[in-house]
């Protein structure tokens, strides 16, 4: 690692292994070549692994995990159906809009900054209309909130079978436990650079057989062309069976890097993986706690396993904190909920940083941040 | 370079400078880093030297060449409005199915396999009704024919003047003559893997001050969320003015990959550029005519300069001669065209692999396509 390198503790990108960084820099490889054809039918095949299923149909496109709710809008919703979008910050805003320029009918159950939507208001909800589908965002990465998805999705069997789940798992997915065929969700979209540890610039989806059906049997056009599963299936199929096929250049190095990584993930028990992250979390929120800070989700038990949002101390803003500790080599991530973006930074902590504590990435994190805070007058925990 | 590599010597991804793939694995960097900002901040301002262009705006995304058509459908153009497709190859016809996607009227000026449209057909087809664009392949991947885009653009000056020029520079930017600004051209739209020497995962778009104001007054609401200018907009500002923001994360290696290209593009006058990728073009395809072979092309002054789309001999099959070159460590690409697609094959020529004659891919290149020619009994040229 350069000397100079400084951590990047944000929400992502986070950290990323060598071998990943190394897959980056692959030297120039076709698209259909045999040396990569198989590196992205097996990233298909680990993907299902990743999300615990057994039949469901991974998606890897060049794209910001936004480009998820684009597919979403416009593959599986039709005009003017109803979908609930459950809030819990600024990506359940933005996912709205989403829905809505693809003239999708949204109603939103919008939780309390710090907050999530209660299973009582979700199940309330859920009763007034037909709803197509049920919006989650597992981990709000601009307040830190983690959702119950598990528990919403077994309400939604009770109540509306029909209506499809769908989780923007881009902050979660690789630090919160997703069993998608256990827990009947139907779709679960990320990004590479968040807990799955590989550089930004890929979007990952993965649908249910339930998912693909209702977009097979879809009876008005899709809306999209880029997003176009119609475009994009024949291509996920091919690659999966060993032969190469096109529609758009696949970002062949970032596959390769995604490659790496979901090798190294797989390799030890998914299980070990999240209880690390819930392990480091509590030990990161614990030390904050120490502090006197106050986090923004209005409890431990709704907090995010891979981030930590918390309050500045009163008086204290972001120029007083971000750039000391970033000097003394750890970045962490300003506020950017539209209404208390100043008043709060972020910590992430994911991947590598998590998993592999012999680099010290949280030691370090956390000492940087008691020295500072202590500094600008929070009391000390001795 | 990696002693087993095998030259990428297709028309894109073509090979990368060795500064360019140290910058894909450039260490985990928050988006809003100051070790960032100014980098993005100087791809957008290079961009427009590149483009030959004061005041255009560039757009730099998280995805492939492709989604720079749903950026031009969903941004410029509204519902029924009528759009002229000048059709050389397979990217016109799906340039054309992108538009209709988002319920754009189509024509087509469809030349014969290897032929363009003369500039006689597009006179008469701008006469037959108002289109707000008209759309031209600069290079067609598919049969290496280069439109002629100064001479259309003036056309169109003549006959439609509020038409906007439209241009999908995939194959043709950094190997062929683009002057937006002198030429009039509204729209070039590119990707990162061609001869910008840059990993596939980036698509880049420029558009005119007029264009921009066509977005700006448009009256219907935009028809994408991730291609949306309104969303990219702000944030190509803000980075160009050295400012983070964020709407979607961008694929902050990459940025830096295309940083470290442009650089080296830029330190070099563009003139010079494209001459040599004249010259080398020149050289491969006198080779290959020297061999009897016969061009997909109808002639070689429509022939792209970054390209070479060549019949297979009499009785040839692809897999006669590309896995031989393999073997031999020089990977070429089949073809791609619906109709004569296992008739010919096609050999990048753009990019380090042109201006670094020093590296001898293109002496490799020639002498292995000559060897394995003659074997396959091609004629020779002494």
């Amino acid at each position: 690692m350069n000397s100079k390198h400084k951590l990047c503790m944000i929400p992502g990108p986070v950290e990323f292994h060598e071998d990943v960084l190394t897959s980056m820099s692959t030297l120039a490889t076709s698209h259909v070549s045999p040396s990569f054809i198989p590196i992205f039918g097996e990233v298909i095949e680990l993907l299902r692994k990743i999300f615990c299923t057994e039949k469901s149909q991974p998606f890897v496109v060049s794209g910001s995990g936004t480009l998820g709710w684009d597919m979403v809008a416009s593959n599986l919703i039709e005009s003017d159906e109803d979908v609930l979008v459950l809030n819990t910050g600024y990506f359940g805003d933005s996912f709205a809009d989403c829905l809505q320029t693809y003239g999708v009918k949204v109603t939103q159950v919008k939780a309390d900054i710090g907050d999530r939507p209660s299973l009582e208001e979700i199940r309330q909800a859920l009763t007034t209309k037909k709803f197509k589908a049920i919006t989650i965002t597992h981990v709000d990465t601009s307040t830190g909130v983690l959702s119950d998805i598990k528990a919403i999705s077994t309400l939604v069997q009770q109540i509306s079978p029909e209506t499809l789940v769908i989780v923007d798992g881009v902050c979660s997915v690789g630090s919160e436990e997703i069993r998608m065929d256990e827990w009947n969700i139907d779709i679960v979209l990320t990004a590479s650079q968040k807990a799955l540890g590989v550089p930004p610039g890929l979007c990952i989806l993965i649908a249910s057989e339930r998912a693909m059906n209702v977009f097979h049997n879809r009876e008005t056009p899709i809306k999209s062309y880029y997003a176009s599963w119609r475009n994009w299936l024949p291509i996920m199929n091919s690659y999966e069976s060993r032969k190469g096929m096109y529609f758009a250049t696949p970002p062949v190095q970032l596959i390769f890097a995604l490659h790496t990584s979901l090798k190294q993930i797989i390799s030890r028990p998914l299980e070990l993986r999240f209880q690390q992250h819930k392990e480091v979390s509590n030990r990161i929120k614990n030390s904050l706690e120490e502090l006197g800070l106050k986090f923004v989700p209005k409890n431990r038990e709704i907090a995010a396993n891979g981030m930590t949002a918390v309050y500045y101390p009163e008086g204290v803003k972001a120029t007083d904190l971000l750039p000391k500790l970033a000097e003394q080599g750890v970045v962490i991530a300003g506020g950017l909920h539209k209404v208390i973006g100043p008043k709060y930074f972020r910590v992430g902590h994911m991947g590598i940083s998590v998993t592999e504590p012999e680099r010290k990435h949280i030691d370090n994190t956390i000492e940087a941040l008691k020295g500072n805070l202590k500094d600008l007058g929070c009391k000390g925990d001795n």
